[in-house]
């Protein structure tokens, strides 16, 4: 069999089985992520032994050692993956859900019913406990996953895999509903992405690399961002105690995710006192500071900013710092600069609030509160899948109801269309 | 100038234009309306003579009548073309909709604000008044759009372009917001689709051929259905007078659209009765039935079905007839050949008509209704910019909101995360 004859036949199967899922009852998906935690506790020492063999063959190829962190299935990642399943057999059913159920003048009822996309592919890269923790919410909303991850995590991607099919067994329920490819031959990626008739949406977790690889080979829709360019204006009525605690907490409690600040604007009005006070608490925390030439002017210590600082995501403890005339021009600058992912005023004016709140499309967009909330756990959701910063199905962090869809339904008394 | 460059530039005139049109007020988008409608009106003589000139290549090209009489924009077109856009003006605005708003527990506000898409491509065929309804549906959600009509209506699409664009300078609003493509060269659809960065989303509307051309050849997100494959299942519970009445509206008021019925499927309790006297009915309106053996075996001039058959969307007084045991026969049959858009089931079982409306994941389901009300119109939608068999984003008939998606919001007072 080629590789394309068996993505297909697999993807039929999770098609196949997705109609049993799509018809599960709450307290069925619910017992059987509780085996699937269950499972993967009693399975522990077996994870171990399969995630041995990815570490020393990860080591022999000279991976890193942060690579090798993200690798490891140490108990308290086990246990996190189990901890997991079970917070999201907690969650609420987005499915069977009915919403606006209106009578229209001839007196049929129309509503809308929400249900299961069908199959969901889930393509990453290093991290084994994506496997469980996608699985999960796929599961829970319904819906047939197919997961690809990393060659690097090859053996327990697998091992985990089998762990959550033997609670698929043990349930009665098809296994094929959760398959994770048995292979880490590269095309079977590009054969999985050509199969729009048996699967619904795609979403690749993982690097920039990744996602531009998935979108740019797929014929099935992706849900996906590239990057965070996260963006705080210090608007001229900012409380500055606030406005500093807020750009400290985004530029420095984690540098290293999309959802951390990568530039500072700042009003003209506030400049002189703010500047110098924030690109001092800043630097006593290592943060290099790039500035515009106000900036530069007003503060010690300023790394001139060029044409690249603006549209950079650097991840890292260094932030770019604009004055900017009004809030208009921060505005602008943000519409040519943003990545559509989380932007922060911080203000104490309502009407520069509302117009902030209005104006800037992004996938989120906040008023006085730390860019770090922007996370599917902090804003609500209960768990996030992952986030998209593209407008089609879901816009920002996406939870269990972003796996679904809505279906209209409509209950007559026998009317027909005159 | 290369048409890929023309179109770059179009497109990119159209997303600077978008940001200006999400913001516009409600009212002066209903003003923007109205003096559409208005000039629409006024320049009635001057739409004829350009479409006489698409009539008289149309006849010279040999088009058909009934092609001949989708191209014609007669005095009542047009006035249905200004009706239509004060129609949209009426609906109430989906941009700016808050909800969902809740307070965390840090003491965060999280909600949803509804947002325009950005620029919507509108890909059509040859009935030029979509070029006024689509853009009135496009501008009143607050998003930009691109029309792009089929060549036969060129002059008549130009023609209605520039009537709009007049009266988008009359508000001082920027034309580019509302473009229709200046070309009747082929490669502009596909430098059309090409444009990820600029368009956020391509609906095609027409034949089934230009829906697969777009939809394989798009980089933008595409929202289509390809067919109406529409079912209606006959229980043994169903009220027969009811189930004929309902049958023969969805097959006979007009066969020639999506939400007509195409196949019959007839529960075998109520075989005996119901196959006789619905094939006569059928008959006596002049539709051809293709049965099963059973059928065949119940009623006079009835056409063997093939396999065929099953599949078909004749979109004609053609109608497929099949006896089932039961609702698990009929749901299965619909699960293999439905095109996802409507299905009908006729019952008075409670049970029977909760399993099918849960059961049955087509984009509309119906108990006990004619499929042909199977249209955002009849559904309450106020207008519909098309219908989507795929699940992403939309799934069913479209209206003012499907252009539409929604940002999270969250509005703190110095929150920062621990």
């Amino acid at each position: 069999m080629t590789i394309a004859e068996q993505m297909l036949e697999l993807a039929q199967a999770a098609k196949d089985a997705s109609r049993v899922l799509a018809n599960l009852s709450t307290t069925v998906k619910n017992e059987l992520l509780e085996s699937m935690a269950a499972g993967l506790e009693e399975a522990a020492p077996q994870l171990a032994t399969e995630n041995a063999k990815d570490l020393s063959a990860g080591r022999e190829k000279g991976l890193s050692d942060a690579m090798l962190d993200r690798l490891a299935l140490t108990p308290a990642v086990i246990q996190g993956m189990a901890d997991g399943l079970r917070e999201v057999a907690a969650l609420p059913d987005p499915v069977g859900e009915i919403s606006q159920m209106t009578r229209r003048p001839n007196g049929i009822q129309v509503g809308r019913m929400r249900i299961p996309l069908g199959v969901i592919g889930i393509v990453y890269e290093s991290r084994p406990n994506v496997t469980a923790d996608a699985a999960g919410l796929c599961l829970k909303s319904g819906n047939a996953v197919i997961l690809r991850g990393g060659s690097e995590a090859f053996h327990s991607n697998q091992a985990i895999g089998k762990v959550l099919q033997a609670a698929m067994e043990k349930h009665d329920l098809p296994a094929a509903a959760l398959q994770v490819v048995p292979t880490v031959d590269r095309d079977a990626v590009n054969e999985l992405l050509k199969l729009e008739e048996q699967i619904d949406l795609i979403i690749p977790r993982g690097g920039e690399g990744l996602i531009r690889f998935v979108s740019a080979n797929s014929r099935i829709p992706v849900i996906k961002h590239y990057k965070g360019v996260c963006h705080t204006f210090v608007d001229v009525s900012a409380d500055l105690t606030k406005a500093e605690a807020i750009a400290i907490n985004e530029k420095v409690q984690r540098p290293g995710v999309c959802n951390a600040m990568e530039t500072l604007l700042i009003h003209q009005g506030v400049a002189q006192t703010f500047v110098p006070q924030i690109v001092k608490a800043m630097q006593d925390k290592g943060v290099e500071i790039r500035g515009c030439e106000r900036v530069q002017e007003l503060a010690e210590g300023v790394v001139p900013a060029t044409a690249e600082d603006w549209p950079a995501e650097y991840l890292d403890l260094i932030l770019a710092v604009k004055v900017v005339d009004n809030l208009d021009e921060a505005i602008a600058h943000i519409t040519e600069y943003a990545s559509l992912h989380t932007e922060v005023i911080v203000t104490e004016s309502y009407q520069n609030a509302q117009r902030f709140l209005r104006e800037v499309n992004s996938s989120v967009v906040m008023v006085n509160a730390s860019s770090r909330f922007s996370d599917g756990n902090q804003m609500g959701l209960g768990a996030e899948i992952g986030i998209s910063t593209t407008k089609l199905h879901s816009f920002g962090p996406m939870g269990l109801e972003d796996l679904t869809t809505r279906k209209f339904i409509v209950m007559g008394e026998g009317q027909v269309r005159g």
